[in-house]
């Protein structure tokens, strides 16, 4: 991928790409798939399982909109507090529970808006504040302890770490699980697993029945409140919206992405560059007969004047 | 340089460095020292220099900090805005002649007490704004058009062209010039020639007299006020306070620094990332005999928690 402007590369991005199928098997790649990948957020619908699998989400009530947005990087808009609000009033908690560190909105007319109100952010508008509140439900239905759910050592994160070694098919003990920005536990595991998660995600094949039936809850919560996952202009919720996919970003240029038809793509830039991912993922996703209407592998720059200076243009 | 999370790593940034004396030749070079850069903010002691030579900074009294502020990549803190506010002053026009394009101030703090206060992000605020200032004056002072001086064909920008190419060493006729983000032309000149023209920039050596006169003004200037060229916490403010460096960063990830020693150094992250600037940099300088005290070419991450998580680490 490289970035124009005038007539010369002013940038370079290189990444790497894996198409599995659910059952692991590699149908394209570029670099090597074996190199591990922190997943970050692109691991947020495996952390959401315990959700559907403790039966919670039945015994709370949860709708579609609760689901989603336990799987979201959100951008603090208002549909996204409401919903993680409602998560957590369900289960008999409040946002003070929240543990997700605090960050403004994504969404930058959002934060500004905040700034404006002379409200401080706090960590409910953290894009992690959906997952934390769904974390939360589950400790809330299981009787779990609720204040320190951030840690390894609490079953809940043992379980997400059971569900995304068998989602991705990595043994457990292979698993790095150092902390994510928001302080839950993240992975590691081999690009080829993301992709191969995303495939098992999006089918629920080669899964044991349970863990099938929630990928194929959560992948339909995912898909019919795209806008919970992420929100306004972002990528996640315009390719779900537009597309057969199951999509997910996550931090440092992680994307993984499955479809219907049984194959899962997962790409990292290497430079960890969130303007390249867009761009890229576009490109690859219409390579795979996955082409995205209105959008296009390929984005202009436009200077603090509107004027064109350059080109994102992916190469492979 | 490689980013690490846990015991992996999460991302990798590949970049040039070329380190050149004043008469262009190279003393160091990683990577290809001839292919071309585009300067960004880094050509801002060049663009600056018509203040100088056209005799405006004297018939318009200006101090070192309109002259510092000139040069920079401000924060938007209050000592930037009265600089340029000053400037302009001085040269007989208001912050209504800047066209230097609309963005929140640099320095999130400085962003959110705007937008706390109400107020929406003016041309004034903008991290060029200063650059504008100079370039108007030299207009004013000229009796040249200042609807028209961001446009190449601008007296002012055609003088500007020919100061980058006789400080980098290059043919006027072999410099791209597409616009900057502000609006104004920038310039493409190999790494090297950008590591000798700061090696000129800090000595005056290799120039006419008066372009040598109009090096040391502006390169005293800078270095006199080293937080009017960009502010709190900022790497080149910090560089100039600790050592004998002049220093001006750019955009996409451009670092350029001359030493009264009588060599410049130039590096480029390839992917444009600023987060390896400062690793990177204070780095390279270390391994140059420029060691910069508290600063180490090594930077842990945090999360939102303030939990060590990672860290930059240079590898050349």
């Amino acid at each position: 991928m490289v970035l124009t402007r005038g007539g010369l590369v002013e940038g370079v991005h290189r990444g790497r790409l894996v198409v599995c199928d659910a059952s692991g098997a590699i149908l394209e790649a570029a670099g090597d798939p074996e190199f591990p990948v922190y997943l970050r957020s692109s691991a947020k619908p495996f952390q959401a399982m315990p959700l559907v699998l403790s039966g919670a989400a039945d015994a709370l009530g949860l709708g579609e909109e609760e689901l989603a947005v336990a799987c979201a990087s959100h951008n603090g808009e208002q549909e996204h507090l409401a919903a993680v609000r409602s998560l957590l009033r369900k289960a008999g908690l409040t946002e003070e529970a929240l543990q997700s560190g605090v960050h403004p909105p994504l969404h930058a007319p959002v934060a500004e808006e905040l700034a404006r109100s002379g409200e401080r952010p706090r960590p409910l508008h953290g894009n992690c504040s959906g997952k934390h509140a769904g974390m939360l439900a589950v400790c809330a239905h299981q009787g779990w302890d609720t204040g320190s759910y951030r840690e390894l050592t609490h079953p809940l994160q043992r379980w997400v770490l059971e569900i995304v070694a068998r989602m991705c098919g990595v043994e457990r003990e292979n698993i790095p699980v150092p902390r994510d920005g928001c302080g839950v536990p993240t992975f590691a595991v081999p690009l080829r697993g993301l992709a191969a998660g995303f495939a098992r995600l999006a089918t629920g094949r080669e899964l044991p029945d349970r863990l099938a039936e929630a990928s194929l809850r959560i992948r339909e919560a995912m898909r019919s409140r795209p806008f919970m996952v992420a929100g306004t202009g972002r990528l996640d919720t315009a390719l779900m919206q537009k597309t057969e996919l199951v999509v997910k970003s996550g931090a440092e240029a992680v994307f993984a992405a499955g479809s219907p038809e049984g194959w899962g793509v997962a790409l990292k830039i290497s430079d960890g560059a969130s303007r390249a991912v867009r761009p890229a993922a576009v490109a690859a996703l219409g390579r795979l007969g996955a082409g995205v209407p209105g959008e296009r592998g390929l984005s202009e720059v436009r200077n603090l004047h509107g004027e064109p200076v350059g080109r994102l243009i992916p190469l492979v």
